[in-house]
């Protein structure tokens, strides 16, 4: 809850996940000043993007600050196995009563998920991705000296659009940052099944930066976005007005993808 | 479900609510081809929207054609006594087992809601509101001739502000719309307690259009947002991001009012 940044609510979220493979993730909550409530991002959010771009399996248990809004409960429906994934929420205790352990499913009985749209053996938000990203629509894309930042933060984001979870626009995407320091991390976009819940790669890149220096998005210097031509669900215009609303010097670019199957 | 209108997804939902004043409001999901999956309204949100510009105080029945999302669930909470909203979800007996009556407070137990951010007598989405705007930060925003296109926009967006649900950013706005044969729709944004369900002004709108003229969000000719200066979530980029993607050959105007409280 400490690491939180809500300046909107000030309402301060902290979770923490068990994996399948005994590693712990920490997610907090995060609002940017200036942009729409729909780019924030909930702690459970946080903890999922954190485990995946770990390579994690699976959750098997989270601990949550507050319960857990029906966002996150739906987000959660993405990871196979979601039904049991086993939830304490610790203000519980602070109420006066004990905390205990519930299960996803008895917080959002009868759900709708990633198997009322996708075939039951498609790939799952916490399992390997390797999305085919076509030939680049420019040529510029390529050409770049070994170490520039440019091409380094380009083939982050190629990689992290490769890894994404966008089953249900068909559009893998993927964004990357650098901060003062020339460090740079990335993140694809993690969709869920009920669309709105779903986390942009800019949400997901700002997360990696956050999980990895605690640094915090206005640190970002240079950024740059891969996505498919003509997307269904276009992520350019809205990684603009993220970055103009809390990073505003930041260098932008954006490289596309002419998807295989056109 | 026939209204719906799912280009990405090609999955229609329908939703119908029975007001507390007797009055019935329909629902249908939309889908925005190239703005990003944050901006998709659902059915049920649509009829909630609905019944909000309607001045429908409560809503005492939902029959939906597939199982509210976590998300719906969520933004259901909003309205004063969620927990005894009956839902019938009309997929079940589909199914082969009868459809019956549930809760809400059955699938979204242990609920996050408007009272763990709010007093408990604020009011909440279907009740009246008339936020305070201010002053224009722009005295261009008056002077309009009487039944001018622009002004109708303005005092429509104007009256959709005052009546948004803003309670969580402080920030309330409204968006107004004109078609092609200058008949003028509008709405406020309806925030969630948990911020991602919230529809923005301009899904509000287009609800309105839809829910009134049958058209399509193609049809938007001109457009006028009012927001607060400085808003803390601002509408003004999403805006033009969701004008751009679905009716660019739109005029739009923005009127800025600086808060009473600043
Ligand atoms: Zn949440
Ligand atoms: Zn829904």
């Amino acid at each position: 809850m400490r690491r939180a940044r809500p300046p909107i609510s000030r309402f301060p979220v902290g979770a923490v996940g068990l994996g399948e493979s005994g590693r712990v993730y920490a997610g907090v909550n995060l609002e940017f000043l200036g942009a729409p409530l729909s780019q924030v991002v909930h702690a459970e959010q946080f903890l999922i993007a954190n485990a995946a771009a770990a390579g994690e399996p699976a959750l098997r248990a989270i601990a949550v600050s507050h319960m857990p809004c029906g966002h996150c409960r739906q987000f959660l429906q993405e990871i196979r196995g979601a039904a049991g994934i086993r939830i304490l929420v610790t203000s519980d205790a602070a109420d006066g009563c004990a905390a205990e352990w519930r299960s996803l499913a008895s917080l959002l009985p009868r759900p709708f998920g990633p198997h009322d749209l996708l075939p039951k053996d498609a790939p799952l938000v916490l399992e390997p991705h390797d999305n085919r990203l076509g030939d680049p629509v420019d040529a510029v894309a390529n050409g770049f000296a070994a170490g520039d930042l440019e091409g380094r933060l380009k083939d982050a984001a190629e990689a992290a659009a490769r890894a994404a979870h966008a089953p249900y626009s068909g559009c893998p995407s993927g964004f990357a940052v650098a901060d003062g320091e020339g460090k740079v991390y990335a993140g694809g976009c993690l969709e869920s099944a009920a669309y709105n819940p779903t986390l942009g790669p800019v949400q997901t890149a700002i997360i990696a930066m956050i999980a990895a220096s605690g640094g915090s998005a206005g640190d970002v210097v240079a950024a740059a976005l891969v996505e498919k031509d003509g997307a269904v669900a276009a992520q350019e215009a809205t990684a603009r007005v993220f970055l103009a609303a809390v990073a505003p010097q930041a260098s932008f670019h954006v490289y596309k993808y002419r998807s295989p199957d056109v």
